[in-house]
């Protein structure tokens, strides 16, 4: 369940000291063709180049060469879980995230509302993204639906998005989706594995026709489709592993629920970074460490968006100063993976990173915090998720181990 | 037991070659914060850098990143073995790097006499420090100590520190300690698990007993506390994984004790440097590897002194000299871990590592031997429990793998 750093729990010892670790999603990028410089390379970042400077800095691989992660398996790395095999579905943490009724033997999928044409083909996956205020409309309309001894909630996310909790006894989370992923064709028909997960397929085929019934005539949003199917996880908490009062400043509900999922508390906060920062200020002498996520540049990366993820750095970048002034014994500026804006997708290129603290090395070859700047920085490259070990360490929290 | 290393015993094959290895305890620093250099680029080190311009350098990680280790975690992974899983409890180390009677089933544990006050609280856990003649006079005192079914003899080690060996039919070495590690507290009551080293428990509070009656009265020595339980280990030895005849030159009974434990043979030897050499002279045409040990750098870095940790790596690469004189195929002059005079302790900092050979690459970056200059070497950042294979293969005693 957990890689070798685990060895952490061995050696985890008490301190004050306090780790602050901000996650730019997305963060590492590649050279734009007509300038040879990529994203980091391109921004003015006055102050992630001054912590690069001063720091001990390196790159991180979230699944080793050449693989690329989604968020999920990308955030329980840097978290020290090994992402290959600490899987957690999808929906899973989409309910955690949003904080509804979901506990042990739940199982969750992620729901997308979308549009069907009368052959029942898809024509939009995301119904035209309707509002927010709309999804939660339909989701109090799917709230009737009654399936023989498993009960269903539906709940709002954002835009087009919910995430739908079956409960019931015995329902395993080995159930395929039904997005087809493209348009112009029908959903998919569920698959299942097992008993456990044929029961769960039983009541989301059943979910499914009662859903089409409940959204017939509604425009553009006349149909759901589901995928993500995950139960509720069961995987060591930070505080058990780590020793550590950890909470997560995220407003998306994804990043929150892997948060929640390894034992990390909730803070409220909006999406803008100052509300964060409002956040951590509010809650700083109340945790151990403070995960803090901003998505935009992944966005603006998966968008094809160079000149945008740019300006979302150069923003991110004053924020740093602020995180500073926080005082955090540790503070790790890092990303969980790279969505190079000339690929328009994750990719598998491992992510600078650089940690702040009294007892870093730097190299004084690493003075740019960039993909080829934290090359020459004193950590080299390891994988992810070696990354909390060196937290603690930096926060002196592990202790020696033999004598 | 073993690491992936131990693949290189698929391969060893026989050879003349001399391999050589300098463990300089604590090498590795961090920047003292008014010039920005590290103690081994403080220090003056014509030789070390001549060697490290020559040679092929990289930095070694003990436990991976993050991980602090005690000696014999870092030196076990020196000598090719997986530091997590091959266990060596210290007074088992101790009781063989004094060669006393020790064989396999015995448990030995390390004793510190100390001092109680009438309450039976340490005030002393180090009894003033004794001198090694009072302390192997109280060993003698002890050895009277009677207990059923099991004999235990009690060898003094350096100063107040000294050894004891318990032998018996089914003992166990889960025994926790009784050195409650400050002072102002009783000793520990003993803790156990398991039948076997409940029965090890029991001859050790027996002995407790018995050794505060013959030392009731004594000042300051008038008790014991006991810690680092161990059985006799049971390791592949280095003959039989690497076809390699191997001493040790340390004068630390520790040090002695972990090279015993892979199955090094002892060489007498001083502590100073000038009898390490005479030592390594005179038998230097009957073993293949030679591991010789300095300690007092290691010292110096937990003392927190700097200055003392610089003049010691001056001293030490005048010796680096001499070593090269003696014309060994391969010299390797690296450490078991880092010692930051500036953290004063173990770190878990990855340590410069040299190899000097025929076979080696330089790459005119490293120039320096040094935490830094090492970054720019050939070999790069690797597990210090990599080390035994490159050691031997540029003794070329590593054959083919595979046609």
């Amino acid at each position: 369940m957990i890689s070798s750093d685990y060895t952490a729990a061995l050696c985890a010892r008490d301190s004050d000291a306090k780790i602050l670790l901000l996650i730019i999603d997305g963060l590492g990028g590649l050279p734009h063709p007509s300038t040879g410089k990529s994203e980091l390379e391109t921004a003015h970042l006055p102050n992630l180049d001054e912590l690069a400077a001063s720091g001990s800095c390196g790159l991180i691989s979230p699944l080793g060469p050449g693989h690329t992660p989604g968020s999920g398996p990308a955030h329980l790395a840097l978290f020290g879980y090994d992402p290959w095999r600490t899987v957690v579905g999808r929906g899973a943490l989409s309910a955690l995230g949003l904080g509804v009724d979901f506990a042990p033997g739940d199982v969750a999928a992620r729901v997308n509302f979308c549009t069907v044409d009368d052959g029942g083909r898809v024509t939009d996956r995301r119904a035209g993204r309707i509002s927010t205020e709309k999804c939660a409309e339909l989701c109090r309309r799917l709230e009737s639906i009654d399936i023989p001894h498993v009960s269903v909630s539906v709940v709002p996310e954002m835009d087009y998005r919910a995430a739908a909790v079956f409960r019931g006894s015995g329902l395993g989370d080995e159930v395929g989706d039904s997005d087809p992923q493209t348009t112009g064709l029908a959903p998919l028909a569920l698959q299942s594995r097992g008993a456990d997960s044929e029961r769960t397929k039983e009541a989301a085929e059943s979910f499914l026709r009662q859903a089409a019934e409940r959204l017939r005539g509604e425009s553009p949003a006349n149909m759901v489709i589901v995928r993500g199917f995950g139960s509720y996880p069961q995987i060591p908490q930070m505080e058990d592993v780590y020793g550590l009062k950890a909470a997560v400043v995220a407003d998306y509900p994804m990043y929150r629920g892997v948060a929640r999922a390894v034992g990390m508390e909730i803070v409220p906060t909006g999406s803008d970074l100052s509300s964060k920062l409002q956040a951590l200020t509010d809650r700083w002498p109340h945790y151990d460490f403070f995960y803090v996520h901003v998505k935009k540049t992944d966005s603006a990366g998966e968008d094809g968006d160079f000149n945008g993820k740019v300006r979302l750095l150069e923003e991110v970048d004053a924020f740093v100063a602020s995180l500073r002034d926080l005082g955090p014994d540790v503070l790790i500026v890092t990303g969980d993976h790279s969505t190079p804006s000339i690929m328009a997708s994750h990719s598998w290129h491992p992510v600078p990173m650089v940690i702040s603290s009294n007892w870093s090395l730097s190299t004084g070859v690493a003075t740019e915090f960039s993909e080829r700047g934290c090359l020459g920085g004193s950590i080299g490259q390891i994988p992810s998720s070696s990354l909390m070990a060196l937290a603690l360490a930096h926060a002196r929290r592990l202790s020696k181990f033999g004598a």
